[in-house]
């Protein structure tokens, strides 16, 4: 599989689809998985773009049938990335990007060895808890539920490759820029796309 | 050593110094390291700024008083990288970048592990032939010898992590920011740089 799936992962509210929005504008031959999920539809998701809202009894059906890359449990609803349109837009050549949760990331870490794996990481525990109450769309309890989340999700992080301090909504969305064009200029990569001969001929190819 | 070290390396004539001149106008915390040479200054070159030129004589002192992070000869003149700035700068957390031949290159690989390596190579062999002959400063016998000691150096091409392919000035430019500012983000660097506590700290550093 040629393409190069990035997988974004991080604390709730930390801003991570904002940084997605940002980038997905800038960078070409990208497209973005759209996760299913059982989690109420907030006011401002639109379905098929934020996220497939689906019933449990789906969900179940959609597991058990393999159709999911990964699934999760997150703040007790349920979140899977759907398999096939992921693997079908790698196999073509482009590049995807997946926004899930931590568990989700570290089984995704198992299953997809080339992938790229990025941690958006709040500048603090108290910014995070600003963002969640501006946000305004969670319940007290999940609130709660959230932030100490939060804290064991920030424990993953050595497990990934890059880490975005989330300081700065245009500064991050440069930063996931730079990773996303730096990786696809790892040496295999360039290699497999441009097949060796375009780098070691000896001319008579030249543009 | 917090700064990083950035090897940019290809055969002569790619265009690996336009491609740091333009990043040096772009990308702050980093300095050039100038090389030490015994080749004859060609006329737009200035002293200290492209090279440090010296006689064999001098060369031959700092050789044997170990002032090199890495020698070697190229094209019958030799070429060298004073060790003592370059330490200093990353131990000052100062990123540096070196503009250095293949050979030299390989043996900065054995040296300093966790060095960034960037390859510049060619569209194609015709192409690095035309610009040889457009930069006109080669005598004829100096440019076949470049362009076969390019063969061998583009074998080399996967001991690098990172291969830019030289097709338009900006684009590379463009490139090797990205390289350089997603090598920075890389987790165990980020938490170098910033400290365990800033990224795990339970609240009351917020910004």
């Amino acid at each position: 599989m040629a393409g190069v799936l990035y997988v974004i992962s991080g604390p709730s509210g930390v801003g991570k689809t904002s940084i997605i929005e940002g980038v997905m504008k800038r960078v070409k031959n990208l497209v973005f998985s759209v996760s299913c999920t059982t989690r109420p539809k907030r006011p401002n998701e639109v379905e098929g773009r934020d996220y497939f809202f689906v019933d449990e009894e789906t969900f179940m059906r959609m597991m058990k049938e393999d159709e999911f890359l990964e699934w999760a449990i997150v703040h007790g609803y349920y979140y899977g990335t759907p398999r096939r349109f992921v693997e079908e837009q790698l196999r073509s050549n482009v590049n995807v990007i997946l926004d899930i949760d931590v568990q989700g990331a570290t089984t995704v870490m198992k299953k997809v060895k080339d992938a790229v794996f990025i941690f958006v990481a709040p500048p603090s525990f108290d910014e995070l808890k600003k963002r969640l109450l501006k946000r305004g769309t969670e319940r007290q309890e999940d609130m709660i539920k959230r932030l100490e989340d939060a804290k064991k999700e920030l424990e993953q992080i050595p497990k990934f490759q890059y880490l975005i301090v989330n300081v700065d909504l245009q500064e991050s969305i440069d930063q996931l820029t730079s990773i996303i064009v730096a990786e696809q200029l790892k040496v295999n990569r360039v290699i497999e796309r441009l097949g060796f001969h375009k780098i070691f001929s000896d001319g008579g190819d030249s543009k």
